[in-house]
């Protein structure tokens, strides 16, 4: 149930370095990072049948199985067998690595390893695509940018002319305000502390900007005043507490639904006042969008192809594999937004 | 925009007991309690086009204006104008009661004031019904038993053949496991302290009890190892804070919704891991059930006229109006389940 995938581009995500800085977490190294990206299959092992050589695909850090009850279930994608494990380092069919160097193992990252010219993958994290499609453009469709769009299309769902909130203006949150913006949304409100990220997100359909810091009153307050009440819904991409209760509590009563995407501190602890719930307030969490990997991700791509979604804005630089230290460079200066990794150039 | 309507039944539920004890809230007295209640138009005022003398009514504590944002969005039914006011106890129109003796003013509660052999109250309190419908029965579906059937059907939305679990087993539990067999949930799990509730809980669908005083381990847990990992849809409706977080986090990762119904101590806080939420589960809160008085009541009384609602069961008692403290103290034992006060007889 194995691929061998030839990696043509990737990218680098905020959780490859959170990996590789490994605070905090268990060390697994050496190890190969690398989840966001695009390539061809190379060849095929025993029990594939879904794709063979030259098929064009995009790996993904956490897989479907097609047999579970989480993929049998229509709302669900968080596979049994194939959800994201960031502690493995090994195949899952035999408990052993693709990788070696002098004979010794080198580990896997998320199933994937993408900082590879060839990787080798369970053919449950891989996601076959329309052979049309630009490597060099979709290839960053396999982790932020689906996870936020998919966060406001698939469980925000907001109604055409309403109000959303975003909080956080990273890779994900844009995705999320370009949801919004595909969704037909009037007013797109980006909330970040960093003010310098405003002028690129109004690229992502963002009309209006809060900055925590500038204001005296809580956020939910400053928003509550902006949107007589409350925003339609809300979407939480920075994993902070404050953040995801702040994106909460600004929803508006009757109908405000809000999502949070950001990964949490394992310490952190959600607080409210229930009132907020029985006032008919929905707080919903989603996980990589609530796109099912192999099932979703080719239409995300066709969205794409059909110029209803625009992943070029999020594509700011490109550098060929020998330069990598320049996107780790990049995201540590909190610069651009999505930087191509040239495997072959 | 006012109706004069002669009550023939009405019913005790605990929000009466709570407001004539009058612990911790505004003390408004003299007042005429009673909300769940079937009644006759007697006569309408000025602006009243939508009843006329002789139309069957439920009146409703809270309402619904029609032309507010709540009124017009498809999801709320908690109108600006005639949302719930429990320290009220005047007409909105003109800031007065309707209700007086030897000159000296009655107060109103909740607009409905229903232990009473007329009343007054603002027509977008007034559920229009069925002539056809026995107003003995349907009565009880102005409050507490539509609020827990709507939470099921309305809010929680169980698919068929999914496993339900209800917190508490008052009236508004019952009322929820009634919505969950009528949805087609194939175990309808009861979760109450006390375990005299079980046998009576079994005619409302109920396949299943935990008593959490007979485990150890935390209910939550209880109800995932009962269900593989969790059940599908859960509905809170006892207020306790500690329940609401069970009742959330024993809802199935990937799929899971659990229902606010009870209403919190001022002073609650809820409080979880946010992982919670990211693991795709969902945590709502409803008012009533989420029916718009007017607009959705006739179809709930519809739906026991069709058979489909077995209202029956839920009556366990009745009293003449001079016997209305034997319906207190029912209450105050804990004894039945809804007690109707005759007010002709």
């Amino acid at each position: 149930m194995e691929v061998r995938v030839k990696i043509l581009y990737t990218s680098l995500c905020h959780t490859d370095v959170y990996f590789w800085e490994a605070k905090g977490q268990t060390p697994v190294f050496p190890r190969i990072f690398g989840h966001e990206a695009g390539g061809i299959i190379e060849s095929v092992g025993e029990g594939v049948t879904d794709v063979a050589p030259g098929d064009h695909v995009l790996p993904v850090f956490t897989g479907e199985c097609k047999e579970c009850p989480h993929c049998k279930s229509a709302e669900s994608n968080m596979c049994d067998l194939l959800r994201i494990n960031t502690d493995r380092g090994v195949m899952i069919g035999d408990g052993k690595s693709r990788f070696s160097i002098n004979g010794k193992p080198i580990y896997h990252f998320v199933g994937t390893s993408t900082f590879s010219e060839y990787t080798v993958m369970h053919i449950g994290c891989v996601a076959k695509i329309n052979p049309e499609a630009p490597l060099d453009k979709v290839c960053v469709l396999s982790c932020g940018i689906s996870t936020g769009l998919g966060a406001t299309i698939n469980v925000a769902k907001p109604p055409k002319g309403s109000t959303v909130a975003i909080f956080g203006l990273g890779a994900v949150g844009l995705a999320a305000a370009e949801g919004a913006r595909i969704a037909g949304a009037s007013r797109i409100i980006g909330v970040d502390l960093n003010p310098s990220r405003f002028e690129e997100a109004k690229k992502f359909g963002c009309t209006e900007f809060v900055n925590p810091k500038d204001h005296s009153k809580p956020v939910q307050q400053v928003l509550a005043d902006m949107t007589n009440g409350g925003v339609d819904r809300s979407v939480e991409c920075t994993g902070n507490i404050n953040a995801m209760i702040q994106a909460f509590e600004c929803v508006h009563d009757g109908w405000g639904v809000a999502v949070l995407v950001g990964v949490p501190h394992k310490d952190a602890e959600f607080k409210t006042h229930p009132m907020n719930f029985l006032n008919e307030r929905t707080l919903k969490g989603t996980f990589f969008g609530n796109y099912k990997p192999r099932t979703d991700l080719p239409n995300v791509v066709e969205l794409y192809m059909k110029k209803e979604l625009e992943v070029e804005k999020f594509i700011t630089h490109s550098v060929p594999f020998s330069e990598i230290n320049k996107a780790f460079d990049l995201m540590a200066k909190g610069e651009g937004i999505r930087c191509i990794i040239r495997m072959q150039n």
